[in-house]
């Protein structure tokens, strides 16, 4: 034994694309666009202590088995496929103890006529990233789904003040202002019996409800009443995180120009940016 | 005078952001937010080969000019806005011989309640970006507007075959493909006489309904027949220019699993590309 | 009390950019550009719960004073700057418990003239970005450094055989074959009262020396391997994590058109890669 | 004939990623990676206004024609691989009238160990791009190269003063700031018999030595002497043109917090930026 160890190690194929196409009954098609990585931890420690790879399986080896499984496995649920792929690693290789797996969505909307109907092969790219993250042992499993890219804005109901104010404090309290986000949350399940599908629409409902209907004191607030909603409203989650982007729009100084801005010329900003982020759990 | 000299230049400001709230009479609003660029010509040629400025409007007036002038001329049509602004330097600085103002929209859908209604002051960023991007001098005006970002896929109703075949072909031909694509589309206006937000929206939705709905032999042919579409939709323009990727979806070889690929599961790849570029006029 | 809990917050600014100019006695500049994050912890969640912001200090607070600070304290060392800046706001507000200051470091190097001498103020963009983090608490403080942006090849003297083949397995072994990585090293020191500078030139060195010296038998013993050498160079270093994507080159199949491809023609390929992560302790 | 045409096309693949390695006799290895495009042009709008691709080479075998020519011709000389791909298409295909090619090399910097010697086959990422493009008829051919990625600073010896002022200019005149600048440099080559890599050189030398040395009364000022200063040192370069972004390092005021900011501590932009953009020719 070295006089150095390894304290953790997790390795395997990131990147992972397939896209596959599921033919229907009646001519429609439906396609479902992924992104998967798949990470294995186990008994793989000689391959960093010397070259003894016996216990490696190729990261080839996991992006094949990645698209095979596609086939029968991929649909709508990605949760599903996820846990297929993690119970296939951790059946097929006794060594292994632990497999991550996480699929990232495209979203595709199928395409609407000008008469309504929906087009049966045709799909417009959409612009939220639904994503899910199984971590699984023999003898647990943990789901957590959640989504990306979800750009929000309002143009009026909220505010900023009652804040501390120090000698590098300038900036003035408001109970007008733009808040706009580009929500990160996660949510975890409280085991792998969910109708993931049906959890995930009525948390984003949730969050939207609260982002749009209730005034802002604050993106805090506005984090934890949009995950107390979606913890009211799916009893299957046990908790959420939000991780919240606060996208500054600044009012614009329009007075050297002899001009008012009563709010309503703003400079949006990506940088710097307020940053919120909590995990809000049931109480036990 | 030097035994060098500029043959062309053109100076500016770009990526100047400017978010605008319209508010109605009913409470609702209305958002408009652009990322705009400024680019100007004329006598300023003296402070490249020297150090006189005189006639070099700085950069940072233009961006000060655009945010002030969005607060009266910002509105639903970009093309309005960025002729506004051209008008605006070359009456300002009669030294100066050509203005070329680019707008891009950042789109806001409005959010829509559970219940159908529409919110009046909350958005979710959209996914498609419109353009526009206005060439004028005192004595002429090109506008041109057009699309970014708009992913469109069809998983069946597109083949390519009858290409050549010398000692570097491998690929296979086919009569059932997925066609993919992310449309740079670009349309040059008769004149800056016309309703723009009813010709785009007519153009869009030419290009749409000809990919959906007609069997694609090649992306050339897919391209010309959406730009004619289009063409015969909207009398005002003059011509159309599509540059459109081919994003390959490639079919994965299953064999070595035991398992037969019907057109099911495919690989999709950013890199490497066909890139199909053409430029559609009316003929004289 | 509600039946939701907040089991965990972190809130603060990111990306605030600072550009310090350290003029020095002979009339020579040195340049000193970060990008800094602080995210605080503490007697903040009345924000989350309802509207009492008395214990939020306002993210534009946290900009201006990281921007004010940088005046007399971001130097050559950026491990300094961030614990100034971490000791600052526990110092300043008893009811915050924990600071979490991140710098990230954009290298400029020195343009050296034809002459062979440095230039007094004139800068190259660097194409490496050394990180650090600063987590502390009243009690206690963890120092972690590292690298990101650092791209290696190695073009033979890597191999990987001896893995298991299931079903799913298609690739062939290789002892020769091109190593590439982007490496995203991070390393925790002992305590506060460290040569950083000093210790993070020697860390690099292992690394550098044992990636290009030794044969790599995997990705993984290679990860190992530079950790161990590091470990052995900075005594105060406690640990090193390594994550390191395997970015493949593949051998391209040049005899379809009638060519041997001797271990010469490869496709550089980003997606998808093998993603190799670990971390090294010393041996207690 | 339709009563619309095409008026301008080309087609082609993208992306094209390569790597060579050269093995040296010495057992040292040259490593050249590169990013190909090659659009064609000829007769092939049959394609477009129906379904006969028998004029179209497929984008497929154009990649493979890419990686096949790269084993005997990719080497130090990107412009003597783009003319060895454009030759090739237009000697292949009578009917194709026009060939562009495009090439972006990947630069990597030989690993130069503590001693000082150059490690024979590994290789650290560098972080300049030099490009080449080659657009050829069979009766005329243009070599235009030029560079990406070349981030330049400096931090006095720059200023911007003598401009107009309006009713939106609210700018103050300086005589020291902080220049910055990522050029994206062309030079045309008169024709297609020159020495590339040393003329490559020499351009680079003239515009780093040139922006190091003078005092910049405006960006515009600087680009013309830099373009001034290669084609005085290059005789095969036609013309010149460089896009310069101004990255603004805007000087913070830190008098709210009792401190004077003698240009020392600078807030660094994206956006918007000034971008100064112009051809550079010998006079006839």
């Amino acid at each position: 034994m070295d006089e150095f160890k390894i304290t953790a190690q997790r390795y395997g194929k990131r990147k992972v694309r397939v896209l596959r196409v599921e033919r229907l009954s009646d001519g429609t098609h439906k396609i479902h666009e992924v992104d998967v990585a798949v990470f294995l931890d186990g008994d793989v420690l000689p391959a960093y202590y010397g070259n003894d790879n016996s216990g490696v399986v190729a990261t080839d080896t996991i992006k094949n088995t990645i698209q095979a499984l596609a086939q029968k496995h991929l649909g709508d649920v990605i949760e599903e496929f996820a846990l297929t792929l993690g119970d296939h690693f951790l059946a097929k290789y006794p060594h292994m103890t632990r497999a991550v797996v996480e699929v990232a969505s495209r979203t595709w909307d199928r395409y609407i006529r000008p008469d309504g109907s929906a087009h049966p092969h045709t799909f417009l790219g959409g612009s939220t990233t639904p994503i899910t993250k199984v971590d699984m042992t023999r003898s647990s499993v943990k789901v957590e789904s959640g989504i990306r890219d979800l750009l929000l804005l309002k143009s009026t109901g909220s505010g900023w003040a009652g804040y501390p104010r120090d000698e590098y404090t300038t900036l003035p309290e408001t109970t007008d202002r733009i808040l706009s986000t580009q929500v990160e949350g996660n949510w975890t399940f409280a085991n792998r019996s969910v109708d993931f599908g049906k959890a995930n629409r009525a948390i984003l409902a949730a969050l939207l409800n609260t982002f749009a209907e209730t005034y802002s004191p604050s993106v805090q607030n506005t984090l934890y009443s949009s995950a107390k909603a979606a913890l009211e409203a799916v009893a299957d989650v046990v908790e959420i995180s939000f991780a919240l982007p606060n996208k500054h729009y600044l009012l614009v100084n329009l007075s050297p120009f002899g001009l008012q801005n009563n709010s309503e010329i703003f400079l949006p900003t990506d940088e710097p940016h307020g940053q919120i982020e909590a995990r809000i759990s049931r109480s036990a």
